[in-house]
């Protein structure tokens, strides 16, 4: 079952490269994923490991060559060919990209991503929605790529625990007013106190890029837009702050102590 | 007032260059930033500007140049070999550091961060406190260096608008308790759900390194230690998301709708 690669000429080599960009990611439908925490999240929530990779005389952990089909020894020359962050734990994965539907349904919470441009501020947005258990994120186009390597190493393998969706975002937002979910967009004007709405079990949180906020359109369409109120002299807070604020109070009801 | 610099051999460009190290900013007491809105507010907040430098051909806004002392145009070159980010605004600026004494007041309330890595979440940290009106950022030995230019982007500016100060962690916790000004600790373990604490005027909030949390020493010794709890799959939230929920929260006295 494993095998050994020490050329960074060598073909597979050469195409998982080609993951570090997100052309070579749709081509092949795979991302690359580094160390040990986010392979051992990727294992155990999906089991959508393809490949595993390790630096020769790494320790690889004896329960997931139980769940690994292909594994390739490989020379730190390689690892460091293929990895994109300063010290290589020396162990990595090419997992496939999973393919989800989406049916938003009543008695759900969902965060709609719009636009959001820098990869941590996306990746932390996935992390935080996925703790505070929200049913999927869905993201307009012009958002980072989800697959990302510094996206993916920000939710911290939160990435592997629910569907996250690139969606049209007014379909979107007419398909929960349909279904009597509230949609609720963060902005900084022509908005209310965010404790003006109810806590509740079911909305869609919409948050937007960091400069320029949601898209008009998109604000224009929602049940309510809702800010955060600031007491001292910044401007805003950063997107996945304010996201981790607002879905926190709009989910108070399960949090009760 | 102002001259011109063509040459990275520049004494002065030398001197710079050395304000990218925390070596370099300690031993001139002086920073660097980039960039039209940073430099907007270290001029209006603390006038702390010693220099302004501008790539020539750049507009600077005229009410700058009447509170600037020293400017230099200098090339694109010079500016290239100064600037820490990928595509310069081709303006940049030498602050000062500014000397902060502290002292623990009631009614007041402040954020200890406690060795966080990342510049960041330091960053966004200092953003979020000064927010939601918390008077002082204070950190302990061990946290990133608050003038590194990755942390100060982060900040969004709010680095010039309170004090922010590295502190002894068991000092100011004992002098907080000296003062009946409850500390709370975000912790994992032995803690309880954050909203079993009541929102007050007076409070240090402490938050800790991403990996290992807050030291021992000082979780110890704070009046109770608090968790937000966690719905899905997640281990732990950022740090500095989760400082925002519990802050938002702590202040929610003076939030009302």
């Amino acid at each position: 079952m494993d095998k050994r690669i020490e050329s960074i000429q060598n073909p597979k080599v050469k195409e998982w490269k080609k993951l570090q960009t997100k052309k070579g990611r749709m081509q092949y439908r795979q991302f690359f994923i580094e160390g040990e925490h986010l392979i051992e999240e990727a294992i155990k929530h999906q089991s959508r490991v393809d490949v595993l990779l390790a630096v020769e005389n790494t320790d690889v952990p004896v329960k997931w060559l139980e769940q690994i089909t292909q594994m390739y020894w490989v020379t730190p020359v390689v690892m460091k060919y293929l990895s994109q962050i300063e010290t290589s734990q020396g162990i990595a994965a090419i997992c496939s990209m999973p393919v989800y539907d989406l049916e938003l349904k009543n008695g759900c919470s969902y965060l709609l991503v719009d636009r959001v441009q820098d990869p941590g501020n996306f990746g932390t947005l996935i992390r935080t929605a996925e703790a505070i258990g929200v049913q999927a994120v869905l993201y307009t186009k012009g958002t980072v790529d989800v697959y990302n390597d510094k996206v993916v190493r920000a939710t911290q393998g939160a990435i592997f625990h629910f569907p996250i969706l690139e969606v049209d975002g007014l379909v979107c937002v007419h398909s929960c007013q349909e279904k009597g979910i509230p949609v609720y967009g963060s902005a900084l004007q022509n908005a209310v106190h965010y404790q003006e709405v109810a806590p509740s079990n079911e909305f869609m949180l919409i948050v937007g890029n960091e400069g320029g906020g949601i898209d008009q359109h998109l604000l224009n369409q929602t049940t309510q837009n809702i800010y955060l109120p600031i007491l001292g002299q910044s401007e805003s807070l950063n997107v996945a702050v304010a996201a981790g604020i607002l879905l926190y109070y709009l989910k108070s009801n399960k949090l009760k102590a």
